[in-house]
């Protein structure tokens, strides 16, 4: 599964950076391979000041080696090793009109011994979520829809709590309103064979309604959301790219993505726990936007675009 | 104790109001009064699009009520009320050679019931500390032994305990380099006469050095350096505010200014205090700069004035 999953990102990682530098017609991914000293690394890809894409980085890493402490306290586990591989990627765009996106597929296991072989424990986490400036209800839809399919492939009763979870996650309490507009996310998807006493399919919010799925159809449901990406994100970004936009429409992105930045670095436990372990900053905070504004008490206009997107912000579409 | 200091703050909000709309020439300070749900209220007050100054705050609040659950949990007590008084203010000048200030001092009550009266624990808690984006070791200089001056009044034991406590205390650990070039910074010192078998003037860092203080020595403290706020930034202001700079040192002051997000959003305990404990959001993240910039591994080159800084922040100057 480790061989299969790793095989999968890299794929992804390529076939994802082709396509966006495609549709840019301009930016082209930087690679930058590194590695981590406790063993393993990854391979940073960055576009920047494209035509569409103002920044955005394709990210794969493989990392293995004796548990971090931080995450040892997290598990409650004494002494352990690991390898865990992931792809995350996170895109903004120039015009204020086509939406950030996000979207992270990974692979964990646990062994114990530092020969690693038969893992003691595994599971499956990932994700995408869609971030827009503008509320278009159609791209809300089509997002949610490509990654309903993708998730129904397996299983039917997967895609609403993983839905939910997302919408969960995604949320920035101390502003009460959510990054976003969702997508999916899920954690802790223990495959039913390696569940090893512990609750097979454990979900971070404990979801009884989800059945319990093999290794296979853990990697599968990574697969078809990862390669289903594409799929939820182009036409949004086609059907968005080239209207005109204002100053103050761009005034409005850059206030917003202030909330993009007060999440990552307040609230997600990705970001956190990356800094945390001493990852590679560069890497972890290429999801940061590119230019962006804090104002004191920003308001927008009631009845305005910008008053409807924060509207569904908070209360929903 | 708690009325002269609330005097203290406000008299001292008003004070430096004042200056620094007499310096910027054209911005004023516009005034929000809140209240808070568990009781008290503050006074926020936000200059922005100034001559000299982008973006400021400089907000005093009073607040008190039953002691928040997530404060209960830090401090090991079941009930409790409480009274916090404090003053807070970060500076953004335009010109990126003017550096970013940021000052706070505050004063804690806890009380066994709900009728406050004496209290059963009382603390100071304080600091300035200076951000540039270039190094000019004469502002550096001036900023320190203004602060050294203000503590030594006291008691000459005080300020290399405070200085090294901010050096401490204002670090970016995930880049390993440091917020700024420092100041003071001291926390939980509590008044000789008021602390009730807690060890006297026991601060974060467990100064075994530090002097037993008064709870008028205390109030001093904060006093003179509140005061010495004004004599500490306005001769770096009036230094550097007329420089002519260029785009790409605007550039770089932007870049910098991801830094202190990421400190203020990840590290600071008042922020993150502020935010768990429902504080009033726009006026704990008026401390966030107006325009900022994050670019992937952006390096200064080598020998230049950018490279000067970020060595200084990583290594001392």
């Amino acid at each position: 599964m480790k061989d299969r999953f790793i095989d999968f990102i890299h794929q992804l990682q390529d076939t994802i950076c082709t396509e966006l530098e495609g549709v840019d017609g301009k930016g082209v991914f930087r690679e930058d391979r590194w590695d981590r000293e406790g063993g393993g690394g990854g391979i940073t890809r960055v576009i920047a000041d494209g035509n569409v894409f103002e920044k955005g980085g394709v990210n794969t890493s493989v990392v293995h080696g004796e548990l971090p402490e931080y995450i040892r306290e997290r598990f409650g586990v004494s002494q352990a090793w690991f390898m865990a591989a992931g792809i995350s990627l996170v895109i903004h765009p120039k015009n204020p009109f086509v939406p950030t996106v996000h979207a992270n597929y990974r692979y964990f296991e646990l062994y114990d011994s530092a020969k690693a072989g038969q893992p003691a424990d595994s599971w499956f986490g990932g994700g995408a979520d869609l971030t827009p400036y503008y509320y278009f209800p159609e791209d809300d839809r089509h997002f949610h829809q490509v990654h309903k399919q993708a998730c129904d492939s397996i299983d039917e009763r997967l895609h609403p709590v993983f839905k939910h979870q997302c919408d969960r996650y995604f949320y920035n309490a101390h502003r009460g309103e959510s990054r976003g507009i969702g997508g999916i996310f899920y954690d802790y998807l223990r495959p039913v064979e390696n569940s090893n006493g512990k609750n097979a399919n454990s979900t971070a919010a404990q979801s009884p309604e989800l059945p319990s799925l093999s290794s296979d159809q853990l990697f599968t449901l990574a697969r078809h959301n990862g390669t289903a990406f594409l799929e939820a994100y182009l036409p949004i970004v086609h059907r968005n790219k080239d209207r005109e936009w204002t100053d103050e429409q761009r005034y409005w992105q850059e206030i917003r993505r202030g909330r993009y930045v007060e999440f990552n670095l307040i609230h997600d436990r990705g970001t956190l726990f990356g800094l945390k372990t001493n990852g590679r900053v560069e890497s972890i905070l290429m999801s940061l936007p590119p230019r962006v504004r804090w104002d004191y008490d920003f308001q927008p206009v009631e009845g305005t675009p910008e008053a409807n997107l924060l509207n569904v912000l908070k209360n929903g579409a």
